[in-house]
């Protein structure tokens, strides 16, 4: 396994790499990886030549008030875990080369970044999609993997391949949860004993979620209600937002009749997680 | 000689002839092709295997009082002078296929796209960085050719391409003039007779401050002054702006010292035209 930090150097081997014909897929992670990252990195595995993981924590997706500085940073822990599963390439870049002073470009969805968590993070999806466009033209990766975890990202980052026509296959996979339904994100490390207990409360609001439209309820606002009742009697929670939206352009529903997502943003204590589950209601699970 | 208007159809052909060993030249245009145009053409045919230019009137950079409607459109005359120049593949795309109903992602120079033209023609600069963003996806060029004529535009690319780490070389061409200076513009079929000969003095204001520049003046203030002078002698010109700059991050320079780009915008009649020149007056021309 190699570690690349200098960029040209790692643009020059995906092309070198490409002409020799490999298929490469691509990770994008900002490292302290946990069982979430690692599905995604043995699922790249399965189906590329080359496995790529970037690491890197990228300064322009965090706000003046969002937690860069004390983002868990493990990079030799990361080093073994991806050795492990299989990576070639670990791209580890310094974001002073990443964004030099003079750094001016952005690449901005509009509306879709100012919805959903954008509402209480300007700017973060810009940062978003820029990075993962530099990472794209600097690998060139042709599937590049995503979890479903960060399902505006997700979205955001379908739209941005499609609308900037960039050559590259997008995978979603599937939200990896601890035992009792946490899903797995590296700020859970942040949480307490009390709080790490209390954080089961988001799954089990999507899973109240989901019990109430099996059940026939088709009605965001009532279910929204119940699921915000339901997180409201831990202490230590308090709900950031609760929407139900289309999958396309993440605008609120105001009838469940196709397919949904419900995300919510929960703060625990201090910690803000989120998670989500897509729900067709004429579909059985 | 190959016309393709498919955007899948020429991204899969631009990655098989990368695959097969062949180096691409762009050449983006708008169409209404020039002898400015057929330069880059030219220059492009004698670096790569592969010389592909594009014609599409980008909606996206046109505000909604410019001249998007009436843009001159000669596709079969612009077909005749790329097959004469050696071009093999001309990509036509449609706009509703590149800006599909549903479109949201632009790619955003900040302060860059706000000075000099940006002034005038709000979202223009996105609009031109996210058409580029999107050719280059498409096509992967390894060199793509741009005209010194559109002084900003090319100072834009150029830092898109290093901010978002695009994989392509750009190279910036003179601008190609008339006889009598005159840039050579696809817009200069909308003036008329009276028109066309007093738009000779963007050119000449351009050799006045190269000439005052030689002389020892160094003050952008009188100079501009002096440009502007010479202008509004004729009575159908109408300065919109000139910009003595840093070719940097364009902004203005109190003092000319090392080499500045020197900018301006003129309206002949409802025409509007433009100009540059770099100067460096240190080094003998």
């Amino acid at each position: 396994m190699r570690i690349i930090r200098n960029i040209r150097q790692m643009s020059f081997l995906a092309r070198k790499l490409r002409l020799q014909g490999k298929t490469i897929g691509l990770v994008p992670t900002m490292g302290a990886l946990h069982r979430g990252h690692l599905s995604l990195i043995r699922k790249a595995r399965k189906e590329n030549d080359i496995v790529v993981a970037s690491i890197f924590v990228n300064p322009a997706q965090f706000g003046p008030k969002d937690d860069f500085k004390k983002y868990p940073r493990h990079f030799s822990q990361d080093v073994r875990l991806c050795k492990a599963s299989g990576v070639d390439i670990i791209f580890y870049p310094q974001a002073i080369r990443m964004y030099p002073g003079n750094y001016k470009t952005y690449v901005d969805v509009g509306e879709l970044g100012g919805l959903l968590c954008g509402r209480f993070r300007p700017g973060h999806f810009r940062g978003v999609a820029t990075v993962v466009t530099k990472l794209f033209n600097i690998i060139v990766p042709h599937i590049a993997y995503f979890g479903q975890k960060d399902a505006q990202q997700a979205v955001i980052i379908e739209k941005i391949v499609d609308d900037l026509n960039i050559p590259v296959r997008i995978k979603i996979m599937p939200t990896v949860r601890e035992e009792d339904g946490l899903a797995m994100s590296s700020r859970n490390a942040y949480l307490n004993q009390r709080e790490r207990s209390d954080a089961v409360v988001l799954s089990r609001a999507l899973n109240l979620a989901k019990n109430l439209i099996a059940q026939g309820n088709r009605n965001p606002t009532s279910i929204i209600r119940k699921m915000r009742q339901l997180i409201h009697k831990n202490k230590t929670a308090r709900v950031q937002y609760i929407s139900i939206v289309n999958l396309r352009d993440l605008k609120p529903l105001d009838r469940i009749s196709g397919k949904a997502l419900i995300a919510l943003a929960v703060l625990i204590g201090k910690v803000r997680l989120i998670d989500n589950m897509i729900i067709d209601p004429n579909k059985r699970n």
